[in-house]
């Protein structure tokens, strides 16, 4: 199974693909998507909505993992990130690919097994799970990482969830 | 010149389009795009942006007038509102439709010439402006009408503007 993570942002989208084979965790690509703040936002969204679009025909991930809302931000940040986040949902609805949402707390539980992880940590543990050199940059990528591994965590779970029953 | 409004939201998308003839403002269309909450957020949101795209198709417009963010909510409001405003961006951006866009203030001043003006104000001045029997239901519509004239006044003032200098 591969999966695409993806942290939307307008100025950066961090993304990444991570594959699930023989309940092992491999890397196969990440990056990210950068926009000038001389674009307008229109512009800017379009190029964020083509590139995933692409990363999508390249890799062809079984499902976007993506972090739902976070709330802790004023509303500036959240209107501006969301208008990022609906060109990436929309991409992803356009090729029928199914979407995995978690909360930022369920990523830090799932890659650091704390919930209150600063990113410095969730980049040291990004770094070690999928045996990198290392921390990739910038942090937009480690979190996309970050989202994608929660998912393959979760799907992880429910196969031995399966198992045992 | 033909002038689309749109007033974004997941399960309302309000949109109307105005014509500005012989320095006269006339309605051509408006409508409301709905979108039922039992559906997934990148269904809804391919759902408007498909609308959004067939309303340019059809009614040919020269450009899309849309408010600016408005501050005085809270984050998770302006997530969701922004989700639906990024695909709608994308969908003008697409088509190379030019995108302008105004404050609530800009928006409150250009239809009543009061920058506290309620929804009832803004409404009635909608039915007087465009010589409609009711105010269009619900406000979703009447806001998409008010951003589209407040477009259509400012290119009015730019003509006068011409014609004094």
């Amino acid at each position: 199974m591969l999966i695409l993570g993806i942290d939307p942002g307008i100025a950066r989208t961090g993304w990444g693909v991570i594959e699930i084979r023989n309940s092992k965790f491999e890397i196969r690509n990440y990056g990210c998507i950068e926009t000038s703040a001389r674009l307008s936002s229109e512009k800017r969204l379009k190029y964020i909505y083509d590139s995933v679009e692409n990363t999508i025909k390249e890799h062809k991930p079984d499902v976007l993992a993506v972090e739902e809302l976070f709330f802790n931000t004023n509303a500036k940040t959240a209107f501006i990130v969301g208008q990022a986040r609906g060109v990436i949902l929309l991409a992803a609805s356009k090729k029928k690919l199914p979407i995995a949402t978690y909360t930022p707390l369920q990523v830090k539980i799932a890659v650091t097994g704390y919930g209150r992880a600063d990113k410095s940590q969730i980049g040291q543990m990004i770094k070690t799970i999928l045996k990198l050199n290392s921390i990739p940059k910038p942090d937009d990528v480690a979190d996309a990482l970050a989202v994608a591994l929660t998912h393959a965590f979760s799907q992880k779970m429910r196969l031995y969830d399966k198992v045992i029953r």
